[in-house]
């Protein structure tokens, strides 16, 4: 495993030197030096699952150890998935008009970049164009890895422009707007698309498979990505921040999470008005009534009644998909997330 | 003419309610009409000579009259270039904090608007590739579509970055790094590809061509651009405002103009502290000293003895190029852009 990882770090710098020797640009020595960092600083930070999941998917789909030209192609996969996801970052903070990311300033913060991040996202986009065109240009799959990444990429900026727009754009702070309904969309688009479903998609396209007929697998991991996003709205108050490495703080910030969705519906007229009253807000005091609703409202309990019903039904979408090599990818994906902590 | 501009706006109502009514996305009112509006505001507000000259290009490769269907993927394509633009612009106008657009607010500035404007952008991007494959994704050419689309963005991409980083960040105003090789760079890449080459390399994949085959006609294309562009850089100072219907502000934006190129060019030290003086500030004062040195160093008589050379190159490569309808093809672009006055 950690073998497989330094593998897949090394693809980052061959592809990444391969993007910069690219005799298309004559660039200057200048903006070889911004690309270069840019790289490091958005692309390989992460916790590179998505990235990693493409190859471990596409070697349970062949059933048999790959060869080291498979690892290079099923990594550089995996890494245009982590460069999706850095462009997604990058323009994401400046349209929330965020501060910290994966520890760091985020980007459009660091002295001198402001708003040429806007044009280093763009970057980060096309970056994946060129490395699908260098060496996946030959293969009958091409066309249909360039149609999955501009679909994730097209749901996932349906789900930006949707969320600004009901949620913080139009009125102010309004909780009515909260629905499962909306969560649902929110996770499905913002989330689930890139996270579960590509990867996949990616390692399907890569054994050959055509993904119209897979469309029961797409969906068994949109389900999954919203559990997944679940467990995340539910770690962000309930969890250990020492494990999860940082202080919720969806209660101040307004977040459509899927507690504050759960607690609205299950809240009486006074116990609505409360949250009515706290939730949104910077202060302690708020945040703490917020909490102390939750806990009355079973929450926790809730939750873990939510957990096992989405296992369960997970486990029989799965085991009813008539390959066992899809099953496994599927199981595989499914051991990582059920019951995390972190 | 009139009657091909009139269908051509008929396309665009189709490709708009097309996007609109994608069923992969349950969007509510809200984000329809923001669509909507954004589309109206920004995609076809400009002179639509881009995605016209598609349409046109292609019949003459052809040789003879188009279908109504031939005219239909003629005219999308020809929007797809349209909605490049505006995306390039959305974008460009953030980047650059620009305040207005085609005689009305950027689009980032209309209220409510604001750093949504990114994801607008983005928006318009993955439009292109929506008509793509609606409307082009049985055609053959459809990869080297996709490509050829990927490609300008690339470069436009790469532009954008060499060009903030040289000219506005690194360093404060700085008139030694304002090269020949610098404007020239600059033009190619931001307005040259797509203005020029993507229109004819539209017109060639649907005319059944191979892009490989046609190198020489892209750098043609790019030649032509390039004259374009030091067309628009003479006019902004010496063009008549009524006709070319704005104020030119390049001297006072510290822009790379070709004329202030050509003026360090030809400046001998005295005159040289001028421009260093006297380019790139707001004043009036400033800006008439730097109109009077461009009129001692002759830079209309320059300019007129550039129009003329670069106009018998471009007619000689023309004329060297063994096809008679691409010939035609390019012709029609020169004829269009040869001593303009806007």
């Amino acid at each position: 495993m950690a073998d497989l990882k330094s593998t897949f770090l090394n693809v980052y710098s061959v592809l990444k030197s391969e993007l910069m020797q690219d005799p298309a640009f004559e660039s200057s020595d200048d903006s070889l030096n911004w690309v270069d960092r840019m790289l490091d600083y958005n692309v390989p930070g992460g916790k590179l699952n998505r990235g990693l999941s493409v190859i471990d998917s596409y070697r349970l789909l062949k059933g048999e150890e790959l060869s080291e030209e498979e690892i290079f192609l099923g990594s550089a996969l995996g890494w245009c998935i982590e460069w999706l996801q850095a462009y997604f970052l990058v323009l994401d903070d400046i349209m929330d008009n965020s501060h910290t990311r994966r520890g760091q300033p985020c980007w459009f913060r660091v002295p001198k970049v402001g708003m040429i991040a806007v044009n280093d996202g763009i970057l980060l986009r096309n970056h994946i164009s060129r490395i699908l065109k260098k060496h996946f240009r030959g293969k009958p799959y091409y066309v249909d890895l360039l149609d999955l990444f501009n679909e994730v990429v097209e749901f996932q900026t349906a789900s930006g422009q949707m969320i600004d727009l009901i949620t913080t754009l139009e009125g102010e702070k309004d909780l009515s707007k909260y629905t499962l309904s909306l969560h649902r969309r929110i996770v499905q688009y913002k989330t689930a698309y890139y996270s579960f479903y590509l990867p996949v998609g990616c390692a399907l396209l890569m054994a050959g498979e055509n993904l119209d007929n897979h469309i029961e697998v797409k969906n068994i991991l949109v389900e999954m990505g919203t559990y997944f996003q679940v467990q995340d709205d539910y770690l962000d108050c309930f969890g250990d921040p020492e494990t999860i490495g940082k202080i919720g703080t969806d209660i101040e910030d307004f977040k459509c999470s899927w507690l504050v969705v759960k607690a609205l519906e299950l809240s009486n007229e006074e116990q609505k008005k409360v949250l009515y009253e706290n939730y949104g807000k910077p202060d302690r005091a708020n945040v703490a009534e917020v909490k102390a609703l939750y806990k009355k409202l079973d929450l926790q309990g809730v939750f873990a009644e939510y957990e096992s019903k989405s296992y369960e039904k997970l486990v029989a979408s799965i085991e009813a998909h008539p390959s066992k090599a899809v099953q496994a990818v599927l199981k595989s994906f499914l051991a990582k997330i059920y019951k995390r902590q972190k």
